[in-house]
């Protein structure tokens, strides 16, 4: 994505710090997102299920959401789908699409963590879009965090940035998409790597 | 939930009183809930049905109401699911989530009397979640009465409490943060015990 | 449902009068009501369909109408429900609520015409609940009109009644909730039969 | 459509002009319409998927959609649904209707351009209601270009109308109905044919 940083040598960063504590824009740390880490319960797909009788069960997803996703990918962007509980609906789309997923997923950070290092990244090159106060601690050690505005209200004080559509309603892409925008305006300056280091 | 009460000495209030009738905040009554009734149709899930030409028939839920509920029941709270026709929609998500569910109520004051009754709990500790005019009665004689923005407009006219968020959006895990938030609050004090007796 | 008018001595009035095209309550119409006629594909099922890829196809209806029809019946009024085109999944539910049904109506005026003869109704107490331009003609004969407010906007001009609620969202049980309300005021007075004749 | 255009002497147009790139009503090319490109996703389907967990994928659309682009097509314009992905959902619907559709377009302008030739029509004539980027390039080049009010926000900048609906909740039919009403307004004056050459 950048052309320095093409050989991984890793953003450091204090790991115990709280970097997406800040609430606001920080264009330093969108920038050098490599990782983006998201809810599948409510952001990807609706937080709304729809159940049949017989146990069937259904999940809205919006086709600009995923548009977004596929376009920050071809940034160099890595995604990764994080759910807590098990829901097979979340797979077909995984599949399709080739997204890394994670259910089951009893402690996000902690998984979130262990990918994370998997890639060699810092957690300011990791941004994270959440929905519920289970995403809290992740979203509060990522770079970057973002919800949509039908998020849990805990969630939505402490994101980096709340987007103007609900969840399989847009959110997702109007974050990507001022990903994909930053990125077209070159590497980051000095004073950018300054700021996230 | 009140470690005085652990052995169930159950808040003493004359029966024929209609305690929810005062409607607004009354949060002494909101810290002695022990057991939420819910309306199923409308509450929990959707009012809305989808329909199919061969009978099928699918209802929304929202992954954070259903939270909302877990979140409630760990503070020792007791749930109990109603509605007035049967929709075996229903069963399916309470078997999931192992709520108590009475459904084919014909006359549901009757029903969560006899609950009630069983837990050995005074009207004052029940809470009620409403949707239609056939939840009026049962709001006007709980301790804490609550609807969400879509119900029916007597239904909102009576509510203790009326949800920013429509039925099977988020409108029940409104009302189950603010209980589960008092009850953080600590055991209520002397003058919260005298209002609801 | 009028004590006097139980032997059906019904209210006479020149056929060829447009009744519904004076826009607004006229309540002397809503106390008259002996038949409401509603549109399926809009009222009472939404406008929108799902799909499915082979062919499946699903409908939402909303509870609350329903329970409204089942009151505004309880009062002496019949429903027949009428739709353009054929679409199996109005059956199932006409099924289960006993309502007629009448799908394929190339001309809605004619069906509802022969069915109000039948019942030996005048049009001045028959009510017309519609969405698109195919109902403007039928809006137009009977004494009172209704619509949802996501109908056409030319249905929603002529209209005497435009709900503040989408189809399928609650705009049925508006109209029932008012018809059934004006019908506990007791009898018309003669003022009222005056107006309608 | 118009008398004088039976013998298809269709409107010569420079084809390398961006008609469309003048945002607003330009009434003279909304009479000349004879083709109308429509994106299927987000347009007459809804950008909304519902999935299940064996693959099964639902899609909404709205009957008066679907009307509004019957009443068009009685006035002489054809109709093309365009799709960038394959959905057998898509198929069901253009089935029923008769609609011409083409799936799986990667290149959406090299499409509409070949179908434009073959029926011997001008860019001027031809109008396109898009909703994601990968339809600015085809908005740009015909006569007319719509959207729905939950269109990117790029489609919606250059759009010559942008509707007050969503997509599959009338969008369409709003402009549908818009341009059925210029045609009634009789053929298109000297002055409009000068517009658009």
């Amino acid at each position: 994505m950048f052309p320095e940083d093409s050989d991984e040598p890793s953003v450091e960063l204090g790991e115990e710090t709280e970097i997406g504590s800040a609430v606001g824009y920080n264009f330093a740390h969108w920038k050098c997102l490599k990782l983006l880490a998201v809810n599948a319960d409510g952001v990807l797909f609706s937080p709304e299920a729809l159940q049949g009788p017989a146990g069937q069960h259904l999940r809205t997803y919006h086709s600009r959401d995923v548009v977004g996703v596929r376009m920050l990918r071809r940034t160099g962007v890595q995604v990764l789908l994080l759910s807590e509980e098990e829901d097979p609906v979340f797979n077909t789309l995984a599949e399709r699409e080739k997204f890394s997923l994670r259910q089951n997923c009893k402690d996000k950070l902690d998984e979130l963590d262990s990918y994370r290092q998997q890639l060699g990244l810092s957690w300011a090159e990791v941004g994270y879009v959440g929905h519920d106060v289970s995403d809290v601690e992740c979203m509060r050690r990522t770079g970057v965090s973002a919800c949509a505005d039908d998020s849990d209200s805990m969630v939505q004080r402490i994101a980096c940035f709340v987007s103007h559509y609900a969840g399989a309603k847009g959110a997702l892409r109007e974050f990507t998409d001022q990903v994909v925008e930053l990125n077209k305006m070159g590497p980051k300056t000095d004073t950018e790597v300054e700021v996230i280091r």
